[in-house]
């Protein structure tokens, strides 16, 4: 097969709808997958896809795709048909060995191949439509809540008969669609909110609907397939010596009830498809359709390396599974569920996916926008950790929207916990930025004036904001948050999304990947408020150089700046990489942010001394793993994907320093042995994935299509 | 306590609304428990209810009911309190100690005492008003979906304050309530599909929600007790010292989706609840309101003996957790999952049922008769295994509706399969006897002649069946079933509900307990016929007779008969005390019934025969186990407490047999270590359950309240 990128094929993916929160997961040997909505995890069904010689009840072994618990458990064992030959299990299920079997896995299809079988896997990668605009077919389209996948036996070379199969193993829940699907085609539902229905290509070929207790006995019981108490359910086809045979398949959910608490909200394509047959048919009527991203991106992915397209390729199918699109009284709600988490909208999320959601669909950053605004912003003071005296402090936005389809009461997330020391505290100043950057970038790239003048007040608050938690006191302001928030309470003080990275960056305060941050943020504020005739946007302005000037005199003798400020702090010694991450948002904003970022320009010292830190850590080594992977904290052995593929995007476009020599190594840590499981992972420690698994963030790759 | 039924106090019990499909089920030490909905088993989570001295913060031991995993590890260390006061961990939850804890368990709640705590846990066991004819607030009290508790501590001897905890371990998808809950009470949704809510009685008093990683750590968190990412959910309160405190709970279920495939419906409690808080609060609005059954069946439940009335109530309240009430396009659909099979309304269960119900809410008898005749009724013809020759058959009705929320098509049953040798066959004799059986004692009860008037095609069609399965040729009729459904194929032959309590006694042609079934079966006919003024009435008592006659002439040199009349089959030399199971319905059928039951009546013989059966059989010890238990096949270690219930009511009732020293047997095998988990279970091996546990069927022990 063309991929050769991996090591090895066995690694599971994510193949998912959008908005439906619901995945086929498969690709990992040896361990279930299958389909599962509202789940931080693979779905846990045996999954038999196969062929074997003769009709569907002859003696014989069924060669599987070894998607199944101990499919890998016994390698040499397994293909050794002599010797099982005269076993009295007249149907026995054997796993194809790895080695004879290939996988193609790309953006928009994932393909196995082996023998005469070939598996291909419809993975969507929607452009959606503004719901405000759309008609219903557009949406029905986009937000289908269903994959589809063909399956194909080519027995044009033997002279016996050979039969094909796909099952799965659920256990109970599973039952015969006996209505509503379209002629000539069977399928099942599972637990009244998933779906699964076949079809053959050829309408003159019969295809056989089972439920039995295994695939196996399925396949034996001639007199009646379909057993109501069987947990193991699929087709079969006999394919006559000579032919070959197309299986169309959708997989599919569909949840009718109110599914969510604190904000009731009912899945939105309940609006779109009446019940699950509705979408199960309609993925079958349109699965020929070929899947398609914009042209223009389509070409930017043709260009780049076959790592970095599997790098993209992995975590677009991964943001996919976790994205919810809820109707609250008749409007969109847009979430992205953090992984294996499942948070609710975590906002330093939503800042990271906001390069890819720009480019598929901005309306969903405008609706993310909103719902902060609306439901999760706040208003705090300020003070010095340990201390009783508070100060003005202003409107920030919460860490989160809630957790597991529960949103939290206005104004509080389901993370942030006052009185807290370590983990868990808030991050109230890091969220306003996210929330300011999201803004800013949002008008940039849309233009849309409508939005940006009905949110005069707020984008004049946020500045307010920003300059209170750096100081109250003008003539002591730094350009750089001083002041943690209220919020916090006396033993807790802020830290920052890199809070499980590395102990020592958690702290908020004079912090150089919040100071960068910030600094853009008062960029971005300064922009907005420049386009609204705003006299503050100088104030922003001035605050941006006075966080530069703090920053530049960090500079130590080496070229490099130390994470966090103080001396006296554990995180003086380490050195990050991150520290570059707030470029990218000014390298998002056309021409306002090209002035900014020009080497002539106004922060041309603050650039150089960013790229030379980054230069420096680079080539010292202490910023790479002994593998060569990229290590996001010179003291930390736990390094994020995300930020990673941000970080490259900002050394290459902006310092043109290649890291590209390190995606081998990335794409060894998600496809190593400890870590296939989860997909798309984002939390490495030594290159094994120990946290935010089946995760969306890694979408910060779609940077590499700019 | 006042129970002393039991020789121990652990074992699970299930607390459950009518109509819901929903339980909270605790009482087994060292165990999880718990609430869940649509479960065929207990719920999984650590329940952690209990005291400790000083204020919820303060270092100390918890001292919970030994309600979740390990509380039962290590007995001898677990109130050695000396050795762990100089723990590091300044709260730890240890488990009472069982010699420590009293329990009442009655049929209307179930109390625990330990120390100053007592929780009582208010078991409804409500009589259902026709839907039709009822109001609104006489259904929500029936049918809210909630079970309540109170929870006291008695601090008024001590001059210290102690706190008092009631919690949960979901793991997750636990969320406070913030919208909807009355003034001062507090709660939790879970999964969107249940909840808790709490409240104390004394409204000055302060009660704290927690929401934390566990309850230790809930109690510890001083600042912030509600923590969105903790699984562990619940109360506190402190109780000053000389004080006394009441907390009120509740515990519910909300499910707002279509919650069935095939036939879609939804629960029938969203007609009557707006949503889950709706159902909280009417559940603590009318905690104080005494729970109570009919008068008459409370008298004469109160005349029996300890050991039956802890039976009864064990009985009872497992069936009221497989119990659904459903609106499918707005009419009401009954029915009771089979325990942990959850297969939908299966037909000889219904059978059982009947006498509970109709004690209780005969509307719910004929609306499972309608809803078997609409979609679960069909047309077969007859034949012998093995042949290929078929003579016309008639009505039967299929074994069942359907499993997991997931409706069969018409006709059709997930447990008969075609073919099939063994278990899983068809029962179509055995249904055919059920629904009829239902129809004589639901009319015969509650002498609703429009309905009989309505349904005089089919009675005719049922005797019609009935006779053509025993022979087409009158002459060769023998008043028992000869011929076997065409539907069972070739290969396979009808069976009873018995299939898997004695492999001898599956075969339903020439079966004793089947032919006792079909005698009352003619005769349940003939009275219907009667009142309808169908001459076929005569037609029908003559089939009874002629059954009468086969079944005398079967009788052995002993006096017992054989349970198959073949005399080379293996269950020829089984003895079976459900031989009497069929007179269990002329007892039901006031004076139509004592005329057929009369010692001097036209079935004198018959009555003598087995009456003498049955006491051979008893004073022989082959039909008892070592213990005592009964044993309903002599061949047989399994006996299912269902069914050895009717046989008891039968053989004491009718022929003065007295077996209650068998109960306390039955008892034992109930509470016994291997078997307690599960609630009530209906089949024991050797005295442990091993199948058909969680399991609504022996509530065929309100029998004893006749």
């Amino acid at each position: 097969m063309k991929n050769q990128v991996t090591t090895t094929h066995s690694y599971n993916a994510q193949h998912s709808p959008a908005g439906a929160f619901f995945s086929f997961t498969c690709g990992k040997f040896g361990s279930q997958g299958g389909i599962a909505a509202e789940s931080g995890g693979p779905a846990n069904q045996d999954i038999h896809i196969g062929y074997k010689v003769g009709k569907p009840s002859d003696p014989g072994q069924l060669m599987c795709l070894p998607f199944f618990e101990g499919a890998d458990s016994d390698e040499a064992a397994r293909f050794d048909v002599e010797k099982e030959s005269n076993s009295d299990k007249p149907i026995s299920v054997r796993a194809i060995e790895p080695k004879l079997i290939g996988r193609d896995y790309q953006l928009l299809q994932d393909v196995w191949q082996t023998g005469p079988m070939t598996l291909s896997i419809h993975t969507p990668c929607p452009s959606i439509p503004d719901p405000e605009f759309a008609t219903t077919q557009e949406l029905r389209k986009a937000l289908r809540p269903a994959v589809t996948s063909t399956l194909t036996l080519d027995n044009s070379k033997n002279d016996q008969p050979m039969t094909l199969v796909f099952s799965m193993a659920f256990g109970h829940g599973a039952a015969k669609i006996h209505d509503g699907l379209g002629d000539k085609r069977v399928g099942f539902s599972i637990l009244q909110t998933m779906g699964l229905a076949f079809e053959l290509a050829d309408e003159n070929a019969c295809l056989t609907p089972f439920q039995h207790f295994t695939v196996e006995s399925g396949l034996a019981a001639k007199a009646q397939p379909v057993f109501g108490l069987g947990g193991t359910i699929g087709v079969f086809v006999t394919v006559e010596a000579g032919q070959k045979t197309q299986l169309n398949i959708a997989l599919a959910s569909y949840n009718s009830a109110i599914a969510t608490t604190g904000i009731e909200s009912r899945y939105y394509y309940t609006r779109l498809f009446a019940n699950l047959t509705d979408v199960l048919n309609d993925a079958l009527d349109h699965i020929d359709e070929p899947l398609a991203i914009d042209p223009a991106y389509q070409q930017a992915y043709d260009k780049l390396t076959s790592q970095q397209q599997w790098l993209i390729a992995h975590a677009t199918h991964s943001y996919f599974g976790s994205t919810q699109l809820m109707d609250v009284a008749g409007k969109p709600y847009w979430i992205v569920n953090e992984g294996e988490y499942c948070m609710i909208n975590t906002l330093d999320l939503s800042v990271d996916h906001l390069f890819f959601e720009l480019k598929q669909n901005p309306w969903v950053v405008r609706n993310v926008l909103d719902r902060f605004l609306e439901h999760y912003s706040y208003f705090d003071e300020v003070t010095l950790p340990g201390t009783d005296e508070t100060w003005p402090g202003g409107i920030s936005f919460t860490h989160d929207q809630g957790v597991f389809n529960n949103f939290t009461p206005k104004g509080t997330s389901s993370y942030e916990v006052t009185e807290e020391p370590g983990c868990f505290s808030h991050m109230t100043q890091e969220q306003l930025c996210n929330w300011s950057l999201m803004a800013a970038s949002y008008v940039s790239q849309t233009n849309d004036q409508n939005w940006l003048q009905a949110n005069r007040h707020v984008i004049l608050a946020c500045l307010q904001s920003m300059l209170n938690r750096d100081h109250h006191d003008p003539a002591k302001r730094t350009g750089v948050m001083q002041f943690d928030s209220s919020r916090c309470g006396k033993m807790g003080q802020e830290i920052t999304t890199y809070d499980s990275l590395d102990h020592s960056l958690a702290q908020s305060r004079n912090n150089l990947y919040i100071a960068i941050k910030g600094w853009a943020t008062y960029l971005g504020l300064a922009m907005l408020l420049g386009e609204l005739g705003e006299a503050m946007s100088n104030e922003a302005e001035a605050a941006a150089k006075r966080a530069a000037a703090t920053v530049i005199k960090q500079v130590q003798p080496d070229g490099t700046l130390p994470a966090v400020f103080e001396a006296q702090n554990p995180g003086h010694v380490s050195r990050i990489l991150p520290a570059i991450e707030g470029l990218v948002y000014p390298m998002h904003w056309g021409k306002s942010g090209q002035a900014v970022l020009d080497a002539n320009g106004p922060f041309a010292e603050l650039r150089k001394v960013l790229k030379t830190h980054t230069q420096t850590l680079l080539n010292s080594g202490k910023n790479h793993f002994p593998d060569g992977g990229i290590r996001l904290s010179s003291t930390s052995a736990n390094s994020w994907l995300s930020k990673i593929s941000i970080f490259q995007h900002v050394a290459n476009r902006l310092f043109e320093i290649d890291t590209t020599s390190s995606d081998a190594s990335h794409i060894n840590w998600l496809t190593g042995e400890q870590s296939s499981y989860f997909a798309m992972s984002d939390q490495f420690v030594d290159g094994v994935a120990k946290g935010s698994k089946y995760y969306p963030r890694i979408v910060t790759n779609w940077l590499w299509l700019d």
